[in-house]
């Protein structure tokens, strides 16, 4: 058996469950059915694997909440007191029938399902439910799940002061780089994240030389050569205090020697400034969108606009990336505990890639920057 | 740019596609449209990441196959031929749109949708597509996908193989047990999975002494101590010859000195020979059921069929868990190429669990496992 949750972590759950609650009603909302994804986690303190046995907490306007979980992970299901009905269901039960059950006929229903629920899972619901009408439940979560509570915040903090520890180490010249594949580099990466204190990982991109230029290429063969500058963006989960995991997300470059592309120290200098000036721009009352032009203008300002190919940060939680998104478009207004990346970059196809990324929380007046490892790009193993 | 496929790759995929278009022919399905999940691997050998971004390849029985990915992943999708056409959609673009405009109005089509695309996903297709209608890909897939080719049979052998040689040093005691924490001996056999070849862990499940009751409990902080028996359950995925990852999944138990509950190797032994039981039951003709049962009457028969309280296998490919599922109800006969784990296991809660799983494969006149690690109870670190 799992331990139990804290008494602070179910008081805190129980008035995510108010919130959620009060939204439903807002939105015309009978029920949710929370599966796969980080609104069940959220609530209620238990990750359900994706696994094709399916989890779902039917949570009813009315008063419901009901966890209908595989017999096989009940165990894993932490105590929370009264937050949550469990109902187990064994190899041979049908947990749709179940989960259906708790609501009775569908006809005209307003449901609410997880985001990540597989399409199956929705697809079995709607049949069961004829008649009901689905809507995804981030329209409910969503912006309640992206303003961070304290607790939340000294998760993510931990998350990325271990991320920075590994950032450290790499820009120290402890990991090797000079002769090793970035596939091995980015098992090191992996490894250290882990002995710092991660659970999971969730990626360890290690771009060397023109494989920079691709921001999301994975590890792979290629040999880092002395001249080489090299992208390295990683992160995982880590579980602070007994809650469930809270993602990290760091970027930094290293230059192996003195980089074989002259330009590269140049671009990395306008990267530089416009991280700063997207992290600058963040505070409350001012849109997501114009955080991602003040960091965007100075790219463009400088004449690599075209070459800065992605939006400029994603919100971050028990999710890798969650609302808000700091992209164009996106009006949303910032507020205190607002947590996201603000990760810029450059990529010269053929020649180099270039990223800078730290993860940002709101504060009252302004924000603070919860990774702290050096801003330079550090030269090693020369 | 990630290098392309093989010539045998390709061709290998086009009688995937030209099946699988069979087959939404016999369905009276119009299109698939294939997102996360391994329909798309298997068909394109491209794994998607489950970002939010969408990917989607829009398959149409007429022959339009275009994979719809966004423009910062496009460099990870291997040349393939004319296999698919690829469309990079940007940050502003819509992919909903871009996908859906492919198939014109969605009236009276019938479409499948991946089974692990994202709720948000299909809810979005559906609100665009109205009048369409839905079922789930792997009606069409699944069955195709769980008899493995020839080449997806060295994939899965060469991620068993890499496997249990993890297994046999954990038997010869080469990773320590003893006074280490459940979470710190999975770490290790995670690392050495990466380290013998593996790109991904999908999970290194250690339950010590009555921990080991839960069979799926992930491991904690408990110490290992003298006397305890613990089951060790890991796998992940390995690409093999170029191709996607194709996953291992082995399960064995040590022992750390003489097991203080004495009644544990005597249940080891009832199990050791139902899970021999399940294995020898394998062929060609007869049903997946038929597989369960035999291992399940072991167990029975030994007074503890109410201590094995899950199925006894589920397929492998791609997947960690796909198709054929060895479940009593599920009568499909099994054919040469069908890949699935046989694990029986007995749980006494409060005191120990016990699970010995192999992988194997269906051959023409019998079975081959996969797995070749010993399947005594190794007794280490005493």
């Amino acid at each position: 058996m799992t331990s139990g949750l804290s008494p602070e972590a179910v008081a805190s759950r129980k008035a995510r469950l108010d919130a959620v609650r009060r939204r439903m009603e807002d939105f015309g909302l009978d029920a949710m059915l929370l599966s796969h994804g980080a609104d069940l986690p959220w609530l209620t303190g238990y990750h359900a694997m994706p696994l094709e046995r399916l989890t779902v907490l039917v949570l009813t306007v009315k008063g419901d909440a009901v966890m209908v979980v595989p017999e096989l992970e009940a165990p894993k299901v932490p105590e929370a007191g009264d937050l949550f009905e469990l109902r187990a269901w064994s190899e041979l039960e049908d947990p749709v029938q179940i989960a259906c059950g708790i609501l009775g006929s569908g006809d005209g229903l307003e449901l609410g399902i997880s985001d990540q629920a597989s399409a199956t899972t929705l697809l079995a619901l709607q049949s069961r439910l004829a008649g009901a009408h689905w809507r995804p439940a981030s329209r409910v979560t969503s912006e309640l799940r992206a303003l961070k509570d304290d607790a939340e915040i000294a998760c993510l903090r931990a998350a990325s002061a271990s991320a920075d520890r590994v950032a450290a180490a790499l820009q120290a010249g402890d990991i090797d780089v000079l002769g090793r594949t970035e596939a091995q580099v980015s098992e090191e990466l992996s490894t250290r994240l882990i002995s710092e204190g991660h659970e999971h990982v969730n990626f360890a991109i290690v771009g060397s030389g023109p494989n920079g230029a691709s921001p999301h290429h994975d590890a792979g063969a290629r040999v880092i050569e002395h001249g080489d500058v090299v992208v390295c963006d990683f992160g995982g989960s880590l579980a602070f205090d007994g809650d469930v995991g809270y993602c990290s997300d760091i970027t930094r470059v290293v230059a192996v020697g003195e980089p074989s592309d002259q330009d590269a120290l140049k671009c990395y200098e306008v990267l530089r400034i416009a991280q700063q000036a997207g992290v600058n721009a963040v505070a409350p009352g001012v849109s997501a969108e114009s955080v991602d032009a003040a960091a965007r203008r100075v790219i463009e300002d400088a004449g690599f606009g075209d070459r800065f190919i992605h939006r400029t940060g994603h919100g971050i939680g028990i999710e890798a990336h969650e609302d808000p998104y700091i992209v164009k478009g996106n009006e949303t207004l910032l507020k205190p505990g607002h947590c996201f990346s603000v990760e810029p970059g450059i990529y010269i196809s053929g020649r180099f890639g270039l990223r800078l990324e730290d993860i940002v929380v709101v504060t009252d007046d302004g924000v603070e920057s919860l990774n702290k490892a050096d801003h330079s790009i550090a030269m090693i193993g020369a």
